[in-house]
């Protein structure tokens, strides 16, 4: 198609946009034997990254879609490591039932503690959250210092959260959390194997279930 | 490595972990005969995939990286399709030139012309910034239609910005608005072939060249 008509063809329509992208990942996800929800989910995140290689190495806890949904009905908090992941939740749906998403990645409180520790401000501010995390869902779209520190507040400290979209991106660590994230079988997670990953995809599992609960949609 | 091994080893400095992620990426980079400064918006890029598949599909305008140095340099500021594109730039730096960032997507006035027009919020945001847009960076990480209509806004109202970062994601409309984008000959770009791309894949491109002019890094 020469340009001239990609100009006035183009589709302007939100619901049409995002019905026909759907149409086109389908046939990516057809043998992967998922459920309608899990459909959802695997095709918000192919949509955000533009890749449909994402299909095979999405992993979702059997738990993960239920266990996000009673805890965004019941009005839990989302706790993120960076600031793009709390800007893109939804939170106008989530705040129908109560919930609000934080980050602390930005305080000054925050940096004090991660450069005193030489850790990352992402993992600091994870840890800093403390008890608030009992109960809540996590959402990582970025640092995989701060999934590493989630696992461990899990672990050595008895943390409970309902459910982590622990979806860190990069060549240093990402692949090695994601894999321990898998592993533990504590809690129900949202993951993807390897490299990559980020905010977008971390954003698009979530939004996909908050989706779910939102009737005006 | 066991499990158990990898949470006391992972790396926890953050220059270090950005060090190691850029000599992973590098040989990847080896045989597309880039400047250092190319490099360096390169390896963000790649980085903030976590998808060294992105080496050949990036498009640079010879002129971006000088074009978009001086704006900054001269303080422009930076307008986007969404929030979190908004979000992630880095605008301490920025600032230090006198530049901001800014995005209409959520603005009442602009919801209220998609509506009207059957258009998405993106767009209209990015045509309600008219003739601001003269002289600014812009950058879209999102909506294809957001890159449309700045395409069209260059070459039916004139608008001249200093560089358009043009990175939006999916499978309707983004390959086609970045193609128009690379074939346009009037503004320097920076794009990204195909399906992929996505808000962290332009907030890469731009802070690494924000970067180049933070003598604190």
């Amino acid at each position: 198609m020469p340009l001239e008509r990609i100009f006035m063809d183009f589709i302007k329509k939100p619901m049409e946009i995002e019905n026909r992208s759907m149409e086109i990942i389908a046939p990516y996800l057809k043998d992967l034997n998922l459920t309608e929800e899990e459909v959802k989910v695997y095709s918000r995140i192919i949509h955000a990254a533009g890749d449909v290689e994402y299909a095979p190495i999405i992993k979702l806890h059997p738990q993960a879609i239920a266990a996000t949904k009673t805890a965004i009905k019941s009005g839990c908090n989302i706790y993120t490591d960076v600031e793009m992941v709390r800007t893109g939740i939804n939170k106008r749906t989530l705040a129908k039932f109560g919930g609000e998403v934080f980050c602390k990645v930005a305080d000054e409180e925050v940096k004090k503690l991660a450069e005193r520790e030489s850790i990352t401000r992402s993992m600091a501010a994870m840890r800093s959250f403390g008890d608030k995390l009992n109960g809540s869902i996590i959402a990582i779209g970025n640092a995989p210092t701060a999934l590493f520190e989630v696992l461990r507040l899990v672990r050595e400290d008895h943390i409970k959260p309902e459910v982590i979209v622990g979806i860190p991106v990069g060549f240093v660590g990402a692949a090695d959390s994601k894999k321990a994230l898998a592993k533990q079988s504590q809690i129900p997670y949202i993951t993807v194997e390897g490299t990559k990953g980020g905010s977008p995809i971390a954003v698009a599992a979530i939004n996909a279930i908050i989706y779910m609960l939102d009737n005006s949609r």
